[in-house]
């Protein structure tokens, strides 16, 4: 068994690795190649804590296995993140354990990769402002890599609590693109990208607000109840989405489904733009919308590259986990 | 992180061990203290494979995690068992995986425990005769903990192929108890106490060949189609489980109560018999039957002595898996 502590990731993983390998598994899925299974989430009734799995099978990689863990609020006290996630994988060939790998870096990572994967599929080729609601932990991995996905000349940037932007503002200057914080009327105007990253309830950018030919990338949707966008936006846009099942029940979709503006069948997989069987974006004038729900074959694609990136460098922590006999034994236990 | 590999098993944990743990935890189960949580199964398409996980959460322990891994039908060429697991435990105050256990052994023993703890609980004191109905690689673990629980003078054995007979032989005469393979008629008559574990779609044991006052542990029946008795023996007894659901769904009593000839209302938890809040067996006429179809809360409560021991003992591999500062920084991945 396979070793990757968390505090490993970092050397061992890039942004574009990620990208790479989100694309490719999308792709996969929507060959139905590759299958996510169903979502476990519980509350525990204790720390306050949401606990669960996400887990999928990638026949054409083998990736097998799970995320496991969830979010923990009160660990920012213990000097922990509040989402806190392992991925295990599996070999396909015997459904022995062969890696566990550090999940928390791993998670922003491949979520950063999906919005990012959504801009180079959808976004019109000269796009040139990027707008992001929400500026939280996760805002800065969607930016990186969203940065690197177009000739992007500025960032605009919206938050309910403006002091955050601070953190956009650092990764934009970092790459050499300037910021601008600004209400949300301009950023609908201005950007013609815009990606939503928060944890909302209520819809924060209304159809009004968004010009023709906007991509939007909705990242903050993941359970039911949440909603970053007007639903009429949603209904106005042509929408794309990771799984079309989480999208109508649990992401950005969900109201825009429940209001009957949009249909399972209106929307596509995204995988279907990136293997050649959907066209994508057909004009300059549509909007696109990517419902970012994540999935767990993001999460065995991520971890599986670090795992080869681990053993390529060496540094795996490698244990020799299995019996060679199996149990001890069928009459001796 | 602690790592209990699959070979360190069978030195640190006993039957008896697995038989207190999971009494433990059928008792809080019973108390609502502990629940398990939705099982995931699926078939891979590849390797002929099943592939899930039991999951679960303990609020008295805070044993928290899940067993995952499945049943692969070409391991035994490869010289690994069939049925792989592997069970992964969280630490319940932060999310973070707290232990890497080998599940396959743990496996075998918390399932022999299950119909250990029937016998203790549910059987007539002055049972002498312990009937077998399956003689595959796990009816050993069920002789050998149910032999710890009565003072029985005989075992009786019947299985489909009878030379796998002589794996029940071996562990009765190891344990100093005369072992006799018989007709199904004859284990009827003769047995005071009776484990069916067999992977059978059929009934094997009827109604009419089992007497008043015994105990019946049904421990083959895990999914849907799997059947060992008759329906009629099922209504005629007084139907205990491990998880209800479970039971009309996918353990020995789904005939029966597809039927209509049980409710799920007739069913009542071992945890409530080891709690004293059921009085389990009320005379020496009538019939018992244990229908067990195996928890992940059992597999989190065996997993969790292993870790305990192998503290104890000084032989858990510990590895520095998290970051103390979670992931790399937020604004610089």
């Amino acid at each position: 068994m396979i070793i990757v502590p968390e505090h490993a990731i970092a050397g061992l993983v890039s942004a574009s690795d990620c990208l790479e390998a989100v694309e490719q598994v999308f792709a996969a899925m929507a060959r139905r190649s590759a299958r996510n299974f169903p979502v476990i989430r519980e509350a525990l009734g204790h720390a306050d804590a949401l606990y669960g799995f996400k887990s999928g099978f990638d026949r054409e990689s083998l990736a097998l296995g799970l995320k496991s863990g969830g979010f923990w609020p009160g660990n920012i006290s213990r000097g922990l993140t509040n989402h806190q996630s392992t991925v295990f994988l599996f070999d396909a060939d015997t459904g022995a354990c062969r890696a566990v790998v550090g999940g928390n870096l791993l998670t922003a990572l491949r979520t950063a990769a999906a919005s990012a994967i959504s801009i180079k599929h959808l976004a019109r080729p000269d796009a040139r402002v990027l707008g992001m609601i929400g500026a939280g932990h996760q805002s800065s991995f969607q930016l990186r890599a969203a940065l690197a996905q177009r000739h992007f000349e500025k960032v605009v940037g919206w938050n309910l609590h403006q002091p955050d932007l601070a953190r956009l503002n650092a990764v934009a200057t970092e790459l050499g693109v300037p910021f601008e914080a600004v209400d949300l009327d301009r950023l609908g105007a201005e950007a013609d990208v815009i990606i939503t990253i928060t944890s909302s309830f209520d819809p924060i950018l209304m159809a009004a607000q968004v010009r023709p030919g906007t991509h939007l990338a909705c990242m903050g949707t993941d359970t039911a109840g949440k909603q970053e966008v007007e639903p009429a936006l949603v209904a106005a846009a042509t929408v794309f989405t990771d799984e079309i099942t989480q999208s109508i029940t649990l992401g950005e979709a969900q109201h825009a489904a429940a209001q009957g503006l949009l249909a399972a069948a209106q929307i596509t997989e995204l995988g279907a733009v990136i293997n050649g069987t959907h066209p994508g974006r057909t004009s300059a004038q549509e909007i696109t919308l990517f419902d970012g729900t994540g999935v767990g074959l993001q999460d065995l694609a991520v971890a599986s590259v670090a795992v080869d990136r681990a053993l390529d460098k060496g540094v795996a922590i490698t244990v020799d986990f299995q019996s060679p006999i199996g149990p001890a034994g069928a009459t001796s236990p």
